[in-house]
């Protein structure tokens, strides 16, 4: 670089003359936070302490409760659990073999809400479909007896967009295939990697349909199959016995940093605590509980700010956002102004998405320059919020977006895969840094913040 | 590149008076390996088709089954099964959980050979040890009732030489710590990986040793127990119940290209048919199996060599190399001039070993000037042969060893993720290229091939 140019790239960092302060108070604070240890002590702690915590479990109540001790050690006030009443499902045997000439096991996992085969199995031929488009045009009733198998292959995206579009084979799948009569559904799990690792996750039947036995196979296990199926019809002995347990108690874990002004409103910061069973749930969801709650703590230990941040580490999300939906039903009363999640792993954060009224461009422009240093660009989505806060936003409170790179999301979600040697401490850090800066900025805006309509 | 040196290399380019032909037909025998099918097709039919292929079962003696048929119809000559007996080890229950305050599940293997615990588990204290020279040093009797854990650590080698070091870790350990009174074993799984996936594998009780439960961690099971040590004493409640189904049937398959010349000996190309039973044994080791017998294909087709070629698919490796000695007692009288074995992936070739004798050094040097164009240099180690010809090669037979990339094998090495889709076809056709190459200037060279003494 020739050094002519030295005195006016020194001229460019002369702060400017109003907003001056308060952006270089932000800066600092975003800056020292890509040293936390915070972030990662509280997902170590939550991974292998706890380990897996499926929602409305014993496990997740340990979780409960640790969180609450966890929370108030670190300083947060008004820290407590909020409990709901949970119909819980929990996983039994989960076999397959392959029988016949080409007899052989395959890896595969039930979905939440799956029906149960009998103690003994059951045994069906395979009736294969590539996409859940051809399962739905199935003619009723011509599954009778059958094993649907649906193989719609989702691949990599940095943004995750395809989960909402393969996700529908594991969330629609089974109640289908049960309606045209089949014995038991098998889908391709829905990721991205190529280990034997199914990937669990909730399936929904209807009111009056019967749950079917419905699984998911690892995707070398799904790949494995369709090759046989290449060179045959194939017949499938299928053991899975979930079972619900009743209604058991789940629950929402909250924490506070008081603001100076109580008519300035509460900014909420979520993550959910409850994670699959299959793993310790490092990336889905540790990883955002300790984002969220480090960077309230770096905003709480700088001195009081202006509004409330309230910490939500929600329960049950994962099988069917039951924390979110109580704390929307417990709080919608109360003054929200923003709401934000962190539960789409742990790597970087590379888009920063707003639902802002027009009125707050400057609020919106403020949080892009702070987090621009971090590799972080504005984007052009309207944020939704993770799955725990989606009701607050859907019902009108503004809404921030850090999103993350999902790139390596799928290969890891909802399988025992999810533990912690996944996640990377310097990706973990520029999260916090981004939801430092973040909050820094919204919680002490002077201005009143607002949905766009 | 200037054009004035372009003489030069074509002068270069004319080939040498004598070797010309010979060369001239090797390299194009070799390129043409490069669109090879016939290996994948293999490896694709052995995994698919047969699956997990434990050394003395069932699955084992149809896969020799399939094999005797395969390579009649690629046209080999005295396709035969040689049966031995084999006392067979079989996988049963297989779990352990964390107790008390931390109770979790962690992902294990037994291995190969481990006694088995009462079918309701055992429980007992972890005693850790870093390595395997800590084990040694713990003194007598002072495991009673514990369970021993060592977290050895193997990183990433091309050459895979780390196995031979922290492989001691599964073949010693569990005698070791039965010898101190230990109630089990458990060991961080010998791989470098990061998955929840145990590596299998055989471990060996001298004679007069009662076999204790021995069982291998997945590596992020193996780590997140050093971090609850970490925290305080550990109690894991372990259920394994592998059996011995007695004495059991295994065998070889053979298969030959015969030569034009009888009294110029036997070159044998081996690879194990046998796997471990928790993989489809893709690179462990369908693919050896396609690229020798590719290769071999592609030598009968081009006409008859002068030396006959056979093709040994040993049985039972995994579990001792039972084939292996099999084969060596059964054969040890054969005129073999030359050993050669594919059991280390499906990954490029990027060396070339032998143990020729001086006089065998024009034999080399034609070797080295044929592969260098596939990327593969001449190296300095002595040929030993893969497990299966390691008995011919110790007592004085000729080796070459085509030496393959190892650095992800003990990623995927002994776990169910040995599947078909880490197979990489581009990489598999540079084997079969090599092997091809080799095999036409091995089974056609006019002098005498003899081992350095």
């Amino acid at each position: 670089m020739p050094s002519i140019i030295l005195p006016a790239l020194a001229a460019l960092a002369l702060p400017a003359p109003q907003a001056d302060d308060a952006n270089l108070r932000v800066a600092a604070q975003r800056d020292a936070a890509l040293d936390d240890d915070y972030a990662y002590a509280i997902t170590e702690a939550i991974t292998t302490e706890l380990g897996p915590r499926l929602a409305g479990t014993a496990e997740e109540a340990r979780a409960r409760k640790w969180a609450v001790a966890t929370l108030t050690k670190m300083g947060f006030s008004n820290v407590h659990d909020e409990p709901f009443p949970l119909r819980t499902w929990v996983r039994g045997t989960e076999k397959a073999m392959v029988v016949g000439a080409n007899s052989q096991p395959l890896a595969l996992t039930a979905l939440g809400n799956s029906g149960a085969t009998p103690e003994a199995g059951l045994e069906g031929e395979i009736v294969f479909f590539p996409t859940l488009d051809d399962l739905k045009e199935a003619p009723d009733g011509s599954l009778a007896g059958k094993i649907a198998f649906v193989s719609h292959a989702m691949t990599r995206t940095q943004d995750g967009s395809q989960y909402g579009y393969y996700g529908a084979v594991r969330r629609q799948g089974p109640a289908i295939a049960a309606a045209k009569g089949a014995a038991a559904i098998l889908i391709r799990s829905v990721g991205t990697d190529s280990h034997r690792m199914p990937h669990a996750g909730s399936t929904v039947f209807p009111e009056g349909t019967a749950p079917i036995p419905a699984a998911a196979l690892a995707i070398p296990d799904a790949e494995q199959l369709e090759r046989l199926i290449g060179r045959g019809p194939v017949r499938v002995a299928l053991t899975l016995t979930p079972r619900i347990l009743g209604t058991q108690t789940s629950g929402n874990v909250i924490a506070e940093v008081p603001g100076r002004d109580p008519a300035a409103g509460i900014v909420v910061v979520a993550c959910h605590l409850d994670s699959w069973d299959l793993g310790t749930g490092a990336i889905d969801d540790a990883a955002g509980c300790g984002i969220v709650a480090a960077a309230a703590k770096r905003i709480m230990d700088a001195g009081r700010p202006r509004r409330t941040i309230r910490i939500l580490w929600a329960g049950s999300e994962e099988v069917g956002v039951f924390g979110g939906r109580a704390y929307f039903e417990a709080h919608k009363g109360d003054n929200h102004v923003l709401a934000a999640e962190s539960d789409f792993g742990a790597d970087r954060i590379w888009r920063l998405d707003t639902n802002f009224a027009p009125a707050n461009k400057p609020l919106a422009d403020r949080l892009a320059a702070a987090l621009a240093p971090l590799g972080i660009s504005a984007g052009r989505e309207a944020a939704r919020g993770g799955a725990d806060v989606a009701a607050l936003i859907s019902a009108g409170v503004a809404g921030v977006d850090l999103q993350q790179d999902g790139t390596r999301y799928f290969d890891l979600h909802h399988t025992p895969d999810d533990t912690l040697d996944k996640v990377d401490p310097a990706q973990l850090r520029q999260n916090v840094a981004a939801w430092t800066a973040m909050l820094a900025i919204v919680a002490d805006a002077p201005e009143p913040i607002s949905a766009t309509k």
